[in-house]
């Protein structure tokens, strides 16, 4: 990337002054747009869409996917933590499932490599949906619109789970939020972002957020401790990635959350435990950087953390195959 | 109705034998086609969806009005009573918001007169979403960009509920399902039905399904005792049209529910007890209707019923104003 930006900053010389300031300032800068999805297989996705919004899922059959990575919000529930089959409360703070697929690892702890691996894990969660990956399985099997269809993406005569996990990731790779005024002030509209934005930029990069804020998704892309330069008083038992690794060194090593779209995706932390963005960037400064940001400073970087809010995706709602006589029953109860 | 039925038989002598027929059966049959929903003013609509689909009305934060009226599964949950507040269960089957403006009244037991006086009650029924209308009024008028919505439909400085259930009234309104294949059969369109379907129809109308059960809706539009012939054997408290009017007489007395999608709206009755449409309809010909149908008959008049599903309403998911600082938070825990 260094080597093709210096390449552009020289041909830059050779053209026009605008082309040259679109090039040297994508290069130069700490995070890069977002770019808008590619689908690759259309089926595919579809498919992905019906089961993401499909409670069926659930052993009550009143939790999806969506339930708690509302599209309407964000990716997000919006919750401390979230609410579970039979109403239990969740030990974390749901992430966004937007521009997830540009994470290194998926959940707080990375414990699952990839989207696909994700994609499994509330559903047999006893906490989360509360089903088996058979009986999620028995229910789609029973539906010959969702055979049909599996049928089509798949060729396979069977559905099994990693067809459906396999869906839902290729889904949710489409949920990525290009065209933010971030990403139109880095592609070189200068207009895109007012002073108090840009000073607050500028000082996320001085400050140090940038550091672990970085790359396309400002975020997502390292683990990190959470209670670097002063611990962390954790209310929540999450420990992070030494869950993982079984090593004590990775306590309290928590995925870095991206900041994209960070004004949708409140409350903030594994924990959940900042309501606000701006008690988040004040903890931030004084746990993992040591600093008290004064309230013009964190403001500043408040407001430029709300140019990250990107174009949410277009999301015609689903309509699902419904159950028919063969269909095992949801129990709510 | 009848008058214009033989005005137009009489002029159809004059015209050519396809129109006649189209002419001849729309006004013959005791079921009318639905009409796609005009709508009047979309940005009361636009505004009523976002409403629909936001779980903030919800003490929780969780439940939306789409939670238990799902607009991907045929506007129900599907659930034989529904999840409140706390995982509370319901006392009764929710019943499918499609279609549901042609009702005479609203609820099982038509205790609303419209939408809008629907609309109101579960957001502070603490048995749903468990919240107060003050409280949820407060939520939204937090939220400037609601704040800027509401003035743009209502013209007024504040936010009051009735504004929010008038718009919610509004989305629901559009929520109707016209195009099904029967609507095509009625609109002239003969192929639209197979021979068994249209045995069904028949069937349903010399068994007298129809006295309850006809217009747009078919059904919806009257209350009738649930066990006409025979008691019905309830498992649920529910008593119906009684707690409204405190009329002895009107024990077991529930609003008919319109049979367009019955399809997607499973389980049946009041109570849910039916999981099938074969039960159902086996069940309503014994209880009200002093029938025993036979299984070619039950699997008739299914076939039938099955022709009665519409095209579903094209929704594009909402993207709900994010909260602020100012926005009281939800308590689900």
């Amino acid at each position: 990337m260094r080597t093709q930006a210096l390449y552009l900053s020289v041909g830059a010389i050779l053209l026009a002054a605008g082309a040259s300031t679109w090039a040297a300032k994508t290069s130069d800068e700490p995070i890069s747009p977002i770019e808008p999805a590619v689908i690759k297989n259309p089926a595919m996705v579809e498919l992905g869409k019906k089961l993401f919004f499909d409670p069926r899922l659930s052993k009550s059959g009143f939790i999806s996917c969506n339930s708690c990575h509302n599209l309407s919000m964000g990716g997000t529930d919006n919750l401390k933590s979230s609410i579970g089959d039979h109403w239990q409360q969740g030990p974390i703070n749901a992430p966004t499932v937007l521009n997830s697929s540009m994470s290194l690892a998926q959940f707080w702890d990375g414990r699952a490599k990839d989207l696909k691996a994700q994609a499994g894990g509330p559903i047999a969660n006893p906490g989360e949906m509360g089903f088996t990956h058979e009986l999620a399985v028995s229910v789609l099997q029973s539906i010959p619109q969702y055979v049909t269809e599996f049928h089509k993406v798949f060729g396979k005569d069977k559905v099994d789970i990693d067809q459906v996990t396999e869906a839902i990731a290729a889904f949710e790779e489409t949920l990525v939020t290009p065209d933010s005024r971030f990403d139109q002030w880095l592609k070189g509209d200068k207009k895109a972002l007012n002073e108090k934005e840009l000073a607050g930029y500028t000082l996320f990069k001085s400050a140090g957020c940038v550091a672990c804020h970085n790359g396309p998704a400002v975020g997502g892309n390292s683990f990190q401790k959470m209670g670097l330069v002063e611990p962390y008083n954790a209310k929540s038992p999450a420990e992070g990635r030494s869950a993982v690794t079984g090593k004590d060194a990775d306590r309290f090593n928590f995925k870095v959350p991206s900041l994209r779209n960070v004004e949708l995706t409140y409350p903030y932390f594994h924990d959940g435990e900042a309501a606000t963005l701006e008690q988040a960037v004040d903890t931030m400064g004084r746990l993992q950087l040591g600093r008290k940001f004064n309230p013009e400073e964190n403001s500043q970087i408040v407001a430029f953390l709300k140019t990250l809010t990107g174009k949410q995706p277009d999301i015609k709602l689903p309509i699902l195959p419904p159950s028919n006589n063969n269909t095992p029953r949801p129990q709510p109860f």
